[in-house]
């Protein structure tokens, strides 16, 4: 007996996976830990043999934790010698040990970072990530694509965890921002509701030129000051932080990106633009 | 002889906005301070007297700086009863200031902040902010709505000009932001042109959701935690924080959002949505 795709672990995502491989007309069979039942994902076996499940030319990972990866692997130990792919959720030092111990058993390793809530799994516009074997995510790119958008970040497997990661620190700043933005609007009665329109727009617009523009400089290592530049920036830095500070808000972030951008003038950046600053962040 | 709508300042912001207005089929006269030549304005005639410019139903003042809105007001003084739209750059101390010396006078001032290049000028998607004389905003609405997108944020004048500054911070929380995960990423060598598309796909799609969400908590003071809340966030920010140290990267950022975590969690809002910080930020 022999599968194409096999899921491990029904918690929500996995059944979000194995019915958006499913739906894509694919052979895929499911095995969990806890002999969950599987009636809640239709047009899918479930297969209480989990050296079954290691048969299939793809297996996709998605457990609780990386305790649970580890006592799933441990088991399954006769078997690994599959192409896997982990989307189960940990640190890069998690992916690394379990590619290493994969790796070290005949197994090719493909970490994944889903992105998005499983109801979004399938939808083309999410976003999945991997990192570890190129060859894996090569030989499975069709399948992968059915789960959403995939993007190859590179051979080491701890990538897809950092990107989670990284992610979130990009969730935080821009949220904090918006927070800080709305606060001191607040000060002269603007309603966050009559703003949020305006940001969220110029996320979408302005902001991803910028960001786009800068991505090409941080690749390039120049940052060419031609719109705007530090020493252009830093005193309409310091008239934020003194109307933030006007108005009794709190004004460490702000404060922050001063103290950053001074740095980044001292190293010789004031002609160069805000993107200068992945030096300072780097030092 | 009495025209619809002048402009006042023949700078580049200036001429885009004159030549939004004329294209809209408006009849528009254009006075400069320095006389500049107004063939690089077409449909637009140049009047030479700042008298006859302010007898338009609209006067648009575009200029420098507010050094230069005192002299040209102070020139145009007995003239100044004039509906005035003030979209000259300057701090909000600076719009309040030319209110009250327009409205001593009889003149009706609105202040306004146009977030866009010159070239966007007339695009219905370029965002242009007001404050002030409702009444002016009111009655001129269809002319302004030629200029982009208008909203208005309340009868205080100098609320444009925060406006400006707030979206300053809100630009550079999201870069510093996204400078900081391209850093975090490029450690593991993912380039930040394979990542940008994913984190401003990112931005107009979840961010922009969440934007949304918690501006509906912030204007309810209510901040529902549950998608996430402070005490699920803050050992992920830790999580974080060890990963940007142990790749050598300034920890500044992220030990800021978890430092307004740790005293929102203490001031009572551990089961709260990341928006109830807000109240951090303002206490």
């Amino acid at each position: 007996m022999s599968v194409r795709t096999s899921v491990i672990g029904l918690n929500s995502r996995g059944a979000a996976l194995a019915r958006a491989i499913a739906a894509a007309g694919h052979d895929v069979v499911v095995w969990d830990e806890a002999g969950v039942p599987a009636e809640s994902v239709e047009d899918v076996r479930r297969v209480d043999s989990l050296q079954v499940a290691f048969t299939a030319s793809l297996v996709l990972m998605c457990l609780e934790d990386y305790d649970a990866v580890q006592r799933v692997l441990g088991q399954a130990e006769p078997h690994v010698s599959a192409d896997l792919v982990n989307l189960t959720s940990g640190t890069s030092e998690q992916a690394e040990q379990a590619a290493g111990w994969v790796q070290a058993r005949g197994g090719h390793y493909l970490d994944g970072a889903l992105m998005a809530h499983p109801e979004h799994v399938g939808q083309p516009e999410t976003v999945l990530v991997y990192s570890g074997s190129r060859e894996v995510f090569q030989r499975h790119q069709s399948s992968l694509a059915h789960l959403g958008g995939a993007t190859y970040l590179g051979s080491a497997p701890g990538t897809a965890a950092l990107y989670d990661v990284a992610m979130l620190n990009f969730a935080w700043a821009t949220l904090i921002g918006f927070l800080q933005t709305t606060a001191l609007l607040g000060t002269a009665q603007v309603q966050a509701t009559t703003v949020a329109p305006l940001l969220t727009h110029w996320l979408s617009t302005t902001v991803t030129e910028v960001i786009t523009d800068y991505a090409h400089q941080v690749d390039n290592h120049r940052y060419p000051g031609d719109q705007e530049w530090l020493e252009l920036d830093a005193p309409l830095m310091d008239h934020l932080i003194n109307a933030v500070r006007a108005r009794g808000l709190d004004t460490a972030l702000p404060e922050l990106i001063k103290s950053l951008t001074d740095r980044g003038i001292d190293a010789g950046h004031g002609k160069d633009s805000f993107a200068s600053l992945i030096e300072i962040l780097r030092s």
